[in-house]
């Protein structure tokens, strides 16, 4: 199968594309811009899932669910808000369809049935959830509120790709209420640093976390915290945000308290979240022209082992080392499957477990019944060894954790060696074009200079990395004067 | 708080709806018939799904995500169910929002913005999913198809209330494919087993497995399984259901594949979905006039414990133990919340807890520390006992099975005993309004005198029992011959 993926040298545009649906992860649906996730995409979805809930309810945090549509009168509430999603909503006019009277055994809409209030499908929950947030907030005692919820959203893109950008996707928001500012900036920061933790232990994608420019800012927000991470091809993704919305969206919806001083203020607010384009980060941070390369954290079963055999008794015996090696994996807290179809010879099931990334292969074949030994085989660097069957476990709970560590580590080299710092518009655009990568550069500050290299380059201000360093220079496209360096790059 | 509750013999339809705010499990939203979830009823329902999700994955199944939109044209490919379904559609119309030129700070639809075809948001996934199998599905080798969804649907209904019937809700929806009619139906009453057990096992309900009558069948299936549970009020609700769907979306889909004979036939399918309702069913079975009555197995958190106390020392000596008795718990599977609150008094806590139906509470005063000991109060009969601390955790651990049981047991013997077999159509009308319940009673087995009955008395025939005896009789409406007593009852 593998041999028919596009090499990313070629064109990593299309070796994306095609690793997505070879690998079983996700495809195109019938609805424009809407994927359908396949089972192994949602396996690894899952595991992403369980590991962010879990750090979200360590912190504090509970989930809820608020509804699917927001009435257009509430929508249009937070004005930079609604400006921000307003050209890409997905809009319910319409509660039913009839017969269609001139098509027999068809149906159109209900010229009758149209709504009094138009409803927009979610782009995002703000509107509704602060609208909710009215009724539940009186005192200072009703605070910190601390919510998340998973859900879907639906953002109508023009231009989509598998994962990266589609017009339905599915995320998870959290959208807290605070008494203070200072208690809402640091439940921002601190959301900022549990999606870098989750990036980094879970995904093994190191992250530069940062702040945005005003023009990259959430629509609504005053502060948006992120993550960025870099991209095989030298292009950044960011793979997660976390907004400081301060009283925006409590004065939107006359969200009030009183304070502990007994005087009426208005509420501050924090909203994050990631979604399934997480899963595009996955996949271009480690994968080869092989195919998929999962971490052991996120992968839906770490260990796959393949019976070789010739006949009903071979099978018999390896399927009784297979069930003794996976229950003493189990115990090891390492998840294995018995690939033991006999619909495919073991090529293809090799070749299909390289394509969708399992990290450790075991191939059990009647030579290693005679030698008590299996063929051990790590996804990650394509090496095979052959292994006594009684030291296999205990080595590949520690293998599992060195290729978890070197898929970071790679991942880290090749960031760090793709941060180049330029003094100059040419250098800039030379490094941007060739080496690729974030670009350390000199910015005025403005706004005017930051959409001049856009233009110009495609190049965007990723982030200004948290806590940087003072540092006086002059801007690399301007020549005003300028106090930091900022990280550019073309971003997907 | 609790006095505040309509009591269940002044009005049960007050006494639920107040009971599901007043425990902050759910409450209206601005969208016209869709709830928001709060963070202790989406506890409960994370909880569900949690069961659920594992036992069907124990049967094989895996997930996947599906689009939220159906597009028109597929909407329609499967008639009975197209029709069963158009009358309560949201359907999305445009895809912008724009300035309204007459209305300062105002959006209105974007005229220019109109879809080519007209988006369903899903009632049920059959038509987009069958859509997508049709690529997946060329051989018996790509069959079986066990996959589950766990989403958000909408059905634009004229009378809604909290979790039982609302415009969105959340639920699950197995959708599986089948080389045989024989495998298809082993699958979805496979299913209707899961979900009985379930029901059992964990929201502690009893319920009747047993097949639906052809007018109360799924728009598009040959065959419905479900299980049927009966309230407090007399009136069943329907818990779950498993439809057995023949090749009907096979064949509006054009989904075939070669069989091992190298025939081609179509592809024969199940579908399965249990929802928020369970929700309401869990609440209507087990609470009473104080409020939620919630069995262990599906509690948030088993056990509360408060804190009284009347200065920091003791309440320092409070927490400590508190502290050590939670860790004890959790090692015995326990989950336990202290309720160290300085914003409420014990008394409140106390009324919160019973609202919100915590199955024990633990209260340790400055007493209690004086004689090594604790106040133990059960939720469901409101009893309280002092016990020694050293014997606490097993003595709850225990209890917990016991109340478990017991909430079962309670509710199968009300169940059982409204389950009257009648002989006329007076009895029939005399045991709906006064006694309630189900009501076993021969019919002659056609749509017209199933529809007449319903016409006269509001009571459905909610299920044929699987396994049903037969037994030869009169139809208590027509009069005409019969094979066997089928279960009416009025429902939810």
């Amino acid at each position: 199968m593998s041999k028919n993926l596009t090499s990313r040298a070629e064109d990593y545009s299309k070796w994306y594309n095609e690793l997505v649906v070879k690998a079983d992860l996700a495809e195109n649906s019938a609805v424009r811009g809407c994927m359908v996730i396949k089972p192994y995409g949602y396996a690894i979805w899952e595991k992403m899932q369980a590991e962010l809930d879990r750090m979200f309810k360590e912190t504090g945090h509970v989930n809820a669910y608020f509804p699917l549509f927001v009435p257009k009168s509430l929508f249009e509430a937070e004005e930079k808000n609604a400006e921000g999603f307003a050209k890409e909503c997905a809009v319910v006019t319409h509660y039913r369809l009839e017969n269609d009277p001139d098509n027999e055994g068809k149906l159109r809409v209900d010229p009758n049935a149209k709504l009094e209030e138009e409803l927009v499908v979610r782009p995002t929950s703000e509107a509704i959830i602060w609208n909710t947030y009215k009724g539940w907030i009186q005192s200072y005692r009703d605070l910190p509120i601390l919510i998340n919820q998973w859900a879907n959203v639906v953002r109508w893109e023009m231009r989509t790709r598998l994962f990266l950008r589609t017009a339905e996707f599915l995320w998870q928001e959290g959208h807290t209420a605070h008494a203070t500012k200072a208690e809402a900036l640091v439940e921002a920061e601190q959301m900022n640093d549990v999606y870098a933790e989750f990036a980094e232990s879970f995904m093994a994608i190191p992250v530069i976390k940062g702040i945005k420019t005003e023009s990259e800012r959430f629509a609504g927000a005053l502060e948006t915290y992120c993550i960025e991470a870099l991209m095989q091809d030298g292009k950044a993704l960011q793979a997660g945000t976390s907004h400081f919305l301060g009283q925006n969206f409590a004065k939107a919806f006359d969200v009030k308290f009183t304070n502990n001083e007994g005087k009426l203020d208005y509420v501050w607010a924090t909203s994050w979240g990631v979604s399934t384009r997480l899963m595009g980060a996955l996949i271009m941070t480690h994968s080869d022209d092989k195919g998929l390369v999962l971490p052991p954290n996120l992968a839906p079963f770490q260990v796959v082992i393949v019976p070789i055999y010739k006949n009903d008794e071979q099978f018999e015996i390896i399927s009784e080392k297979a069930n003794s090696i996976i229950s003493e994996l189990k115990t090891l807290g390492v998840s294995c499957k018995f690939d033991k179809r006999d619909t495919h010879r073991p090529g293809a099931k090799f070749a299909q477990h390289e394509l969708q990334g399992v990290p450790l292969r075991v191939a059990i074949g009647p030579k290693d019944l005679e030698n008590n030994t299996v063929e051990l085989a790590r996804r990650d660097t394509l090496t095979k060894e052959i292994i006594q069957i009684d030291k296999l476990t205990q080595t590949i709970k520690d293998l599992l954790v060195v290729i978890q560590h070197e898929l970071f580590t790679k991942a880290l080299n090749y960031r760090n060696t793709h941060i180049t710092e330029v003094e100059n518009f040419d250098e800039f655009k030379t490094v941007l074009e060739t080496k690729t990568g974030f670009i350390s550069a000199h910015w005025d500050g403005t706004n005017e200079t930051e959409q001049k290299i856009k233009e110009l380059t495609k190049a965007t201000i990723r982030c200004i990395p948290m806590n940087n360093k003072l540092d006086d220079g002059k801007c690399v496209y301007s020549g005003q004067p300028s106090t930091q360096r900022v990280l550019f790059a073309k971003a997907y």
